[in-house]
């Protein structure tokens, strides 16, 4: 079934618009490509509410957000929620600082994202809803592991309850969970995290996935975490000597480019909760 | 002759000025540096002035223009041409946003750009001078064929003599014109709209073709053209199995380094209208 | 010894703050973490003072500034040094335009930053302290060559002296001063400099290095210039036929995350003046 999720964005090409960080941007760009969709990025204020209403669904990282962005979040997220396009909030950061916390809690308060992606500490940040800054590293009982699983599944339940919106958590152990199931998901390698990136092409990708899937937004969410995790295995599979975490950035893109729905559907490691 | 165009660039390593798109400013620079160039990239107003006047031609990319991007597009390029140096306009998205379009619109009516490349959707909307958005897909009638071939030739034509540019369109068939001759272009292969950038890197590239090659603007940029869609036939025909679109962005931009004159002479398929 | 320095680094894992250009913001991002750092951007007034307090040192790149990012540079300069962090100013064009020499100089002058990195005209725009713009080339009195030597070491070594900083000045020939010794360096390949951003890798992984030996700030920054042109040597010595520059980029984040002691030990080429 996830592996419909992935011929549908195929078929269906779907147009993303990115409000995302200047740092991993165009592997942003590449990775939606790569797993069938078509980006374009934009975030002047003057500019979204054209490109947001031509595309299918909004992708709002706040990576590298300034003043005129955070403007552009607002305008494009309301009008792409008016126009029914499926919204997906990257937190990045969140808990890191106070405009952070606060941009990424009046956009799950004012918009409604239909999706929130992030690590585990950018969504306790917003569960907790404080605006008070937090370090950005996960402290030790901010990792899902096997021991808190139960724990943290009914946490991301009830998040998902009180937002509606479908919660990713990202790390070891990958959560996707809407009010009524969690998948508990464990594709994907660590040495993913010695690249800058892959949250935020998840992000990309998973918007695609949830535009191309409107019917089952939760279903296309634990998709496209499949996906880029089984794109990390692969990656990292096909390192020879000599080569890092910059070989393996491109490997991951060029394995999310040749996924097909047999190869995901074989390799996904999931079950529900 | 296109060979010489490609001697001319490594030999005179042109400085190109670049105000672009946060997207693929990576590849553009690095495309520019491939091709023997020597980029800069600047966009705030107050300092776009002296960066142009000590390069050579300014590339003016508006992928994801902001109000500050676009004051400094107008400072710039009216600097660049009181000082004689070529301005290369990428109208990226035009027809996709009021704004885009507008913009687009009146750096050619304001700036008078040398060169102007784009896709067909971008270039018609210059053409029509319209201030109205439309969709950023090009739809059917909007695509170079045999079948229209010589009605689109004929536009570009007027289009260049209209405007004074040199008009470059690229898709499955890529046409580079001015008022009395138009550059039929056959190469390239369809796997280069799977990366995002190739467009961006060809007007840098381009730009830094005009910049050395100042009597003949038209064959410069029909040489720069012939060159991306060489080095992407070559990029594609080296990818091995597993590979995909991260690895083909980087072996076109290995290709445009390894370019010489010879191989270009060879692998270029265009014929004169 | 600056096999201890690399050590630390992996060990310490030091979380970066930077300010940095747009256009090799994510090879920024990567080598820190090839390096075994950690990469944060942030470069919003509001939100900079936060992002700094967090992090273990500042690199502020100035390759792309705006009015805004240099407002931010100026807040978390002063919030990293009055929180003891080590702050590192690559002053990317200074010398090629007014406002960016003003702001290097500014910067110097008001934030004292603890390394300087740039290539010889830069820091020669900065020694004199001019805020008068002049070319992006060296000239050619401007190289650093077994000629001048002399007098280059002497030079760096007064301009650490008056500013308190580590000075590292790369080319051809690379010097690591403070006002007692330079490190005169001889890794690294010409083709490093066909590709965008190796000073900005460099700078960003320097910063890493500061942080994570805060006793022997020159040591440091001198390990880090030999592990950059060192892995410069372990990339080109690993290309193909038909690779180029994009490869290389590759490579040499490649030849960082790989890097050990032991092989840095054996491959620095430097000598003490």
């Amino acid at each position: 079934m996830l592996g419909n999720c992935l011929e549908n964005v195929r078929k269906k090409v779907p147009l993303v618009h990115n409000i995302t960080n200047y740092v991993t941007v165009n592997d942003v760009a590449n990775a939606i490509l790569a797993c069938g969709g078509s980006p374009i990025m934009s975030d002047e204020p003057k500019d979204v509410f054209d490109i947001t209403s031509i595309c299918g669904g909004l992708n709002i990282n706040i990576g590298t957000l300034n003043e005129r962005s955070i403007e552009a979040m607002f305008i494009a997220g309301k009008r792409a929620k008016e126009l029914g396009h499926p919204v997906l909030l990257d937190p990045v950061g969140a808990g890191a600082s106070a405009l952070r916390t606060q941009t990424a809690v009046r956009i799950v308060d004012e918009i409604r994202p239909d999706v929130i992606r992030g690590n585990i500490s950018e969504v306790k940040t917003l569960i907790l809803g404080s605006g008070t800054t937090k370090g950005v590293d996960a402290d030790a009982a901010d990792t899902v592991t096997d021991e808190n699983l139960d724990s943290m599944v009914a946490l991301v339940k009830e998040f998902s309850q009180r937002t509606g919106a479908v919660i990713a958590i990202t790390g070891a152990i990958d959560l996707v969970a809407d009010a009524e199931k969690c998948y508990v998901i464990r594709n994907g390698r660590p040495e993913m995290s010695r690249i800058t990136g892959t949250g935020c092409q998840l992000s990309g990708v998973a918007t695609a996935y949830a535009v191309a899937n409107p019917d089952n937004m939760t279903q296309a969410v634990a998709a496209a975490v499949c996906l880029m995790g089984l794109a990390g295995e692969i990656g990292v599979s096909g390192l020879k000597e000599g080569e890092g975490n910059s070989t393996l950035r491109n490997r991951i893109i060029d394995a999310i480019c040749n996924m097909d729905a047999k190869t995901l559907e074989e390799g996904v490691k999931y079950e529900l909760r």
